[in-house]
């Protein structure tokens, strides 16, 4: 904890010192970084020594308490009724990951659904920076419920693939980076978007005219003292770590798009961004920012972390840098096999404790997995019951998820290796969407 | 003046004071900010006691001694060996702004030279910001030299618009510093450029694609506080900002071009940019960051500040925001007559002291502004030596200074005139300069 007297005794000090020498600006200005340094010590402080949590858009790590992330973060709770009222108004089921609880916090859907329902249209946005050659299960989430929203409210969507992003952080090749976004556009097609509707672009291929221009705006609106305090960045950060909030900002404003993507009588359209909850705090600054330039606010449906198979329960999220953490969509059978067997479970050590306690499903990977792959409702319950009652051993749990999983990634490589790159170009060409 | 070792027991007492309570590592921070900030408050003491001279890109204050800012930039001056050198290559007479000294700094301008002689093509880059309608004399000074440059060497031109510089610190609006920036390329282009190796371009415009590449590649080489101690920027200052400086270094480099503006072969060519030496911070990061990314530094060449109509001597530089310090390139004849009427001499209270003294030629502005403007050499050297010596009278100087300031503008009214809207575009078009 920071001492709050200390503080003050500390800058009492440094106004004594430095008066004489020194002009009050500077000393303000002095008070004021000892201040912010503070504050910074004690947020880490609070989050390390009760949560042992981080969640930055580049770094989860520590024990998730989702609910303890809404709040931090301020976004609201997907509640009972506001999925009824998805369904409504879909006139179709919710999709697994919202009926599941997976897709759990908001920004503004309900506007979003007001808008609907009063015949409007609406755009979807979400995004993949790319930084490994394949998919893995967990970056298939977003665009599964994605490809969802898209069918079920019948909208436009966008798709921008940072690779701007991945030379910033990540220190890759500008020219790899490209490749690895066309690579992943493929797996992104894959999962079936509709081609009439669906625009999939780079960040290096677009960032330019209309959208340079936003870019401006935006990054005009953020001080490097906001950018600091939202994503924890400091004097050492890079320049171009400066610009890109604003990047991934601007696709959620339509005038963003050129070569009319979206018709000119319709130029400040509302946008929804499925993602997961920690890029909230991107668009948490995009929602501040939106007024001032008057643009719509988009709205945003976020979801939990998909779970690592080797960390336990709900530790941080799974990594494309650690290979056994995951599965490839371009795994072997044998490979998910493999994966699937070493994967983290709540069962117990020996046959006899497992029919006595059951399973622990809430430290179990395989049973959390067939709750995200598993379409089947009535066979997820019985599951549930069987094996967190020691009816069902985690070798049978396995072996069922092992099915599905493999049956998932089939289906996926078959559908990409459909992928022509007449297609990709075809899904990146800028072009009318609302028609 | 900063004292040392007040500046050390004010560090001794942070670090006892805040290392019960914060970690070493924002102990350090602290101490980074405090000799930062000590640093500038000495350059800012510095400059302001001993020489009130303060030039940044956007801020050219108090009396100017040039010599001084070369040596705090760490240019070179341009000496007589080097303009010889430049007419020997050319076999032209060097431009007035050269041979009198005005363009007096440069970088590596001695390897563009080796460059030329050797056979080898180079560019040249120059640029503008839009924040006035029209153009003033000081504006032009950079756009003539340019043209003898393009013409002596026969090379291809870029000229940046900056208009997203001036919404970023004017304010501008948008799609005003664009229209600002089309209305200045036509006096631009009235200054009478080769069309078939001049691109004119608007930051607006062009910034995406391979331009967007470099400009990340340049900003994640330039950290915030490498910035912040360049152009004397704080945390209050927009994200926007950051970026701007990475934007204005791209044209330095060949590859930043699109559409084929240079051809494949000669993707990395010899750049120069003749600009006020207030630009120098720009390039002197520009020239830091080209090694790291395989590019060319680019050369500079460097001039004084052109002076205003009402400020003595040397001091500041022609200023857009205040009307009647300068000459407007659309000023009508009665205009002109009254602003040099007006004008800060050098000339004796009365006619007795003016003949018996002469007068102050470093305080006369109607004469420095003869010796921008008025070509033939004896005339001038005439001027010098009578008005100098008493035997002519600052009326005789200022009559004459109209004579030749409306010459100029009356002609550049008529260039002006006849260029057309196709004309811009023609400018405008990204297409092949080196053919």
């Amino acid at each position: 904890m920071i001492d709050k007297t200390e503080i003050e005794r500390i800058k009492q000090v440094i106004v004594e010192k430095l008066s004489s020498i020194h002009t009050l600006k500077r000393v303000q200005k002095i008070n004021q970084l000892v201040d912010e340094i503070a504050g910074q010590e004690e947020r880490e402080t609070e989050s390390l020594s009760s949560e042992e949590q981080v969640v930055t858009p580049w770094v989860v790590s520590g024990k998730i308490d989702h609910d303890k992330v809404i709040e931090k973060f301020g976004c609201k709770r997907i509640d009972e009724s506001l999925i009824d009222r998805v369904e409504r108004l879909t006139s179709r089921r919710a999709h697994v990951f919202l009926r599941r609880g997976f897709f759990y916090a908001h920004r503004d859907l309900d506007k979003i659904l007001d808008c609907y329902e009063s015949g409007k249209k609406f755009y979807l946005y979400t995004g993949r920076g790319p930084s490994s050659e394949s998919l893995h299960l967990g970056h298939l989430i977003p665009f599964l419920f994605t490809k969802y929203l898209q069918e079920a409210f019948k909208v436009p969507l966008v798709i921008q693939i940072t690779d701007d992003e991945k030379k910033i952080w990540k220190k890759l090749d500008k020219e790899e980076t490209k490749r690895l976004g066309r690579e992943n556009v493929k797996d992104i097609i894959a999962c079936g978007f509709d081609a009439s509707n669906t625009f999939i672009f780079s960040s290096y291929a677009t960032v330019g005219g209309k959208f340079y221009e936003n870019v401006v705006e935006i990054a005009d609106c953020i001080t490097v003292n906001k950018a600091n305090s939202t994503f924890g960045f400091t004097g050492e950060a890079s320049t171009a770590k400066m610009i890109f909030p604003s990047v991934q900002a601007a696709p959620s404003f339509s005038s963003s798009f050129p070569h009319k993507l979206f018709p000119d009588e319709k130029k400040n359209i509302p946008c929804l961004i499925p993602c997961a909850i920690d890029q909230d705090p991107y668009f948490r600054l995009t929602r501040d920012v939106a007024p001032r330039l008057d643009f719509i606010k988009p709205a945003l449906i976020e979801s939990k972390f998909f779970p690592a198979l080797r960390a336990s329960g709900n530790n941080g999220k799974m990594s494309a840098s650690d290979a056994n953490s995951a599965i490839y969509i371009n795994d072997s059978a044998a490979d998910i096999k493999k994966k699937i067997n070493s994967a983290v479970t709540g069962g117990r050590d020996n046959l006899e404790d497992q029919k006595k306690y059951g399973a622990n499903l809430k430290e179990d990977i395989p049973f959390q997995y067939l709750s995200f792959f598993l379409e089947d409702d009535a066979e997820l319950e019985h599951i549930k019951k069987e094996y967190g009652e020691g009816r069902m051993t985690t070798g049978d749990v396995k072996k069922r998820l092992v099915q599905v999983v493999t049956e998932i990634v089939e289906r996926h490589r078959m559908a990409r290796a459909a992928v022509t790159d007449e297609m990709v170009d075809a899904f990146m060409t800028p072009r009318p969407l609302f028609e």
